[in-house]
């Protein structure tokens, strides 16, 4: 086999794409801190169980493993970020108000998500810790929406859901953790036949509202059909009442409603919500409520975010021209040399041609040229 | 052990030093850009024979190996970038002419490189393919230069040095590879007893200049003391005379030489260049030619570069403050939300304070307040 071949799902990033990556990290990370979310950088490596603990006990199959020669201890490659900013917000910082932060880094899966999907997503999220109340859900809604938006993504809609319905709907329901993934798959694939098989021996109101949710899914009248049809429990109401309510605080994006969809990682424990661009399946960004997520780090808060892959959003976004560049020739000349500085420190590049290299097409396309005449250096168009 | 314990010589990095590693992330980028470097992001998993093969062999037991469970077979995390970027230009870019490439991304390392050294350096590095000429080592230095300068490294030394001194001292002298590592390490050193018994049975003229290399290190002069105590080799004379080239490029910063610094990665073929900070005594950035590094992927260019660990940089330059913010109310009001994504818009970061969460000492110092005052929202200091 040749020494460039890379591994299956696993691909360099190449000039102009690299440069799109770049612009695109740099505006959602500025639209994060314009909403006073702090930025760390979490390692790429940690102990295997402080990343598979708690609720990270999902990532399990999709983690690396490795041995650490220095301690003999078993070692994970993260797979998701959240787990570990949980871990800074509830031992580092440990902040008793509340905690806005934001990432952005590579992420490595052992499979890949998605048919097509890399296994080295470029991983951006941000978190709001320490408020249980429905703003934080709202705000986390809202910066996944302004970064789609810096990205120029185009026709974004958001497909809201909340995890505690089908919670409540089970709840009292004596069933095993082998069976309840099962009701989760049927429920996700939307296959009436094996969820009625599955739930076969379940309560009236548990089965019926279940079989229920496969048919709540649309516009906002979902949200009146299910408070019709689904049992009158409180959880229920309120989670219902605080989907109208995100939705009513989402603008320039279309809003709809699928109370079975339970895809995503394990650990939300309320509203979630999926953004999707037109004419793309795979969602872009996936956020919700995650209380749970600092509990194994010792200190339960509540937490709201969202994450998405930078590698995916920016191949539904169209690329954006780079300024053209000068090109320059290569002297030891020193005014021509503060001539180029010059206009380097403009923000202009300056591409000094080497002896005997001609130019090339490239990434940056040469439109002037630095000249001497009459006795001084200057820019040409070419 | 507490799910907190990250693994040693791995840490997360917070706020705010996170946020001055990102300014410096995209100062450095920027700097490589007016230069005309493209940006690649080489993936980092590869099979493990694509990382150690030629050069490469040298980072072996620095690499983390994993398995492949798609394909069963051995994987590699990148200990080094600049093997991954000579295959990019070797194999998938393959221009003719001059290609200049950049790239920033995290490495890792089963062991650190010294002793208070992270195993997860955040590596940054620039390389030019395809030239021979001096011209390709001198941007190389200028372009570090300028790096340093725009991360407002004070007071910079640039160490100068060159492999082909010590091959041309050993040329036609039989030694195995295993000697010739404890020569090196031996003049590395500058251990004159142990370099004496090494090459007590080598020719006369060899002993005594590897000998005499010992003592070759300071300013300027040690140049003309080469050429007097040296032998006459052509290619000992060569790398004098670019070695002096090289100086005479170098603006705003102290050069001094030492011919007997063989230190860093096995793969230079000619100039080298270490860069260092006043009162550190760890190199912050180290580059120079290295010909041979794209030979393993079928094209064997002439290449020159440099790299650095960003996270190593930060920590010997000042950290920069941060515009202060604005807090706001947390609002379901129209106009308030319209005020406040207007100031965003403009750069500011707004923190709106969620119900009975008073505000927290943290990143972001909040100097000013959005009120509703005389019926419109206005921002007011604090």
């Amino acid at each position: 086999m040749s020494a460039w071949v890379l591994p299956d799902h696993i691909a360099d990033v190449l000039p102009s794409e690299a440069r799109h990556i770049e612009e695109l990290r740099r505006g959602l990370l500025d639209t994060a801190r314009s909403y006073g979310y702090e930025l760390v950088m979490p390692p790429l490596l940690e102990h295997l169980e402080s990343l598979l603990t708690g609720t990270g006990e999902a990532m399990d199959l999709q983690t690396f493993k490795l041995v650490d020669q220095l301690s003999g201890r078993m070692l994970g490659l993260r797979a998701d970020t959240t787990q570990q900013v949980a871990r800074i917000d509830a031992h580092l910082l440990n902040r008793r108000g509340v905690t806005r932060l934001c990432y952005c880094g590579p992420v490595l899966h052992t499979r890949p998500d998605r048919p097509h999907a890399t296994r080295e997503p470029l991983q951006f999220g941000a978190e709001i810790y320490g408020h249980a109340g429905l703003e934080a859900d709202i705000e986390a809604v809202q910066l996944a929406l302004a970064c789609l938006r810096v990205a120029q993504v185009a026709q974004v809609s958001v497909d809201l859901a909340d995890v505690r319905i089908v919670r409540a709907l089970l709840a009292g329901v004596p069933v095993d953790l082998g069976r309840l993934n099962q009701v989760h798959a049927a429920l996700a694939a939307k296959d009436a036949s094996e969820l009625a098989g599955l739930t076969r021996d379940f309560p009236q109101a548990s089965r019926e509202g279940l079989a229920a949710l496969l048919q709540l899914y649309g516009d906002a009248q979902v949200l009146d059909e299910a408070r019709r049809v689904l049992k009158p429990a409180p959880a229920i109401a309120e989670a219902l009442a605080d989907l109208q309510v995100i939705a009513d605080h989402i603008d320039g994006a279309r809003v709809s409603f699928d109370l079975a969809d339970l895809r995503g990682y394990a650990y939300y424990s309320g509203t979630r919500f999926t953004m999707y661009t037109a004419g793309a399946s795979d969602a872009l960004v996936r956020g919700g409520r995650y209380d749970e997520v600092g509990a194994a780090f010792g200190r339960n808060r509540p937490a709201a975010g969202f994450s998405l892959d930078l590698k995916q959003l920016v191949s539904v976004v169209a690329p954006r021209p780079l300024k053209a560049a000068i090109r320059a020739p290569w002297s030891r000349n020193g005014e021509a040399g503060a001539a180029i500085a010059a206009l380097r420190a403009q923000g202009e590049t300056v591409v000094c041609m080497l002896t005997e290299h001609g130019s090339e097409v490239d990434e940056f396309h040469c439109d002037r040229e630095l000249v001497l005449a009459d006795g001084r250096w200057q820019v040409r168009p070419l």
